[in-house]
């Protein structure tokens, strides 16, 4: 329907959010022309600021509250070991590892590398030379999702990191059987790792 | 995570959006964190004025751009036939009747009216009464999603249609098989009205 | 595995069951080596004799039980109302409507021609000539799924009753909105349908 | 319908089929219907000599056919290295892992002891008795999909291998991250096994 500006306009922002498509889009976009002026008001204050309100950690890039300090350095970064730092795609993945308290190292977010920085990687390698000289770091660990494109991104790392950081310990997350798949469909992959990382019930006694 | 009161604020007023849970409302807020200024400012720009940049339409209720005319009147109401009058539950069943080019008349968009208006459908009755006098109307049409919900409203709508607009024909959108549904799996519902409203293919000759 | 024979041969009478693929077929002759001898002779017994105990009604095709009658005719075919016959795809279709108590007509059950027939539908022709001469038939129902290769039967099938039996009304269950779909989601054909098959709920008072 | 003994019968037998519910057994029994008789005479050949044409390995209990030798030892068995000995669920899990080749040792199909059998175990103390005294076996690994059910199996078995074999080495495939499963997703159990069993990429160069 011809005219229709604003609200073509709002609904191609929206399109840009993430998992959003047309007609989702057009739904928010009526979903706030029926909302109460109150709802609105706090909706664009909230995202108005909400840039200005966190602050990027210099360390591991992620965002946090800049209520819990405005040193630069996340509490993460700030409280747990620096001798192992695990690359990670996204701050949910980090979210979740953080979750089940099994994990004693620090973290490195690489999607909230800009576009440009993902290209040299210089960030990461400022980080890694940092934890070297003041944190002790011995080992960086791939905490990576099994998908082709970040396997991709792995083997650019690694290649730079055997180069320029030979005394660092490199490792990735173990793979193997996961809970809820059948053996009966598993596989090669997978399957290879689950038979050489085999986990020891009990070893023979006489060892 | 504590201290992240902005990001929570923020990621709660996503929760209202439709269709959004708790899980993407977060990944909102971080798209947002991550966006440029520039977007963010549009998007603050956009929201902010959506409200008053639409009309609401004085005859169907569906919004439409102040730029269509702000003679209250959208551009459906002011130029379509005025003998028939759908009634839908929502502006996107009004789209895709009206994308099929199939249907002449008018329409009226039940969700927009505020709840208390529900209870009471004045400005239903005040839309029927007018097109009756100042347009010709003769049938109002059921345009109703068959969920349970709606056939309750239908049932309340029907009564008083039947009490206070006795001149007005009634009518609903015929019922039956539709595409991609196998009849081994119809329900009863649909086959009565499938048997009730046989298509004719050839009359027999002799009549 | 080589030399597995039988297995193998079991495997592929196996995957032409409706439905059974490779995988699903093997787990069957498993299941059948691990099952007791018991079972294996009951099993083998009632396959042996499902063909021999039942027949095939000669109006409408359907197979049933011998033990309701050897004369040729099914129950549904000798008892119900022949002015009627509707054109099934498959015997599921039947006894979804005839549970429904909704249909007093009798059927034809397109499926349970020979591929042979099929072609040349001899014996529908036979069967609608055996109706107008000796039951009074008067109407040919399509009752079939709205699934595209059944309208191309539909087709062929309408072509040649216009043809050769010009009295018999022609019709096809209706189409509309089916329960449980979004008007917003209606294909145009289905719109179609429901526009001009619209339901009456209430006639103008004056007419 | 009244009087389908014979119809009913053998559904309800295919109903006793893996994955076979009520809909498709009937299916099955109009297909068969339909067949014609030289199908229906191969089937039932078939069935009835699946039993006797294959023979149950006296080592790893799964089944083979004749024609492979009526040693009572399969090729696997009668071929593979015996000093590792896996316990599998089902057969479809030794023919999963079977392909992939990656494994030398010998299998145990559990699924196919008896269930009188299954409570004592004794086919399997006395496979582990004989692979100890003639093989050289020296590890059992239990190569079970990640279900409830079999971590219950799992702890029983492994109770009296410990108690009755105290020589052998008792390992479980190795979990961890498998393909396709976003880390922001992993449970934890899954992101423990990852965590300790981690893949070096590269150990660091002055060790």
């Amino acid at each position: 329907m011809d005219g229709e500006t604003n609200i073509e306009k709002l609904r191609e922002l929206f399109e840009q959010f993430p998992g959003i498509g047309r007609r989702q889009a057009k739904r928010f976009v009526y979903f706030l022309i029926r909302k109460d002026t109150n709802y609105i008001q706090e909706l664009v204050n909230e995202i108005a600021k909400v840039k200005s309100e966190v602050t990027q950690c210099h360390h591991c890039l992620r965002y946090y509250p800049k209520t819990q300090g405005e040193s630069g350095v996340c509490k993460l970064c700030a409280q747990k070991d620096g001798s192992m730092l695990m690359l990670v795609e996204k701050e949910s993945d980090l979210e979740n590892v953080e979750k089940m308290k099994l994990y004693e190292g620090k973290y490195f977010v690489l999607n909230n590398l800009s576009p440009h920085e993902r290209e040299e990687y210089r960030a990461l390698k400022k980080r890694i030379r940092y934890g070297i000289t003041h944190e002790g770091l011995k080992e960086l660990i791939f905490g990576f999702s099994l998908k082709p494109e970040l396997e991709h991104e792995q083997l650019r790392i690694q290649s730079f990191l055997k180069r320029e950081f030979p005394k660092i310990r490199i490792t990735a997350l173990g793979r193997g059987l996961s809970s809820g798949i059948e053996l009966e469909y598993s596989d090669s992959e997978t399957l290879k790792y689950a038979l050489t990382s085999r986990i020891e019930l009990k070893k023979k006694e006489d060892e």
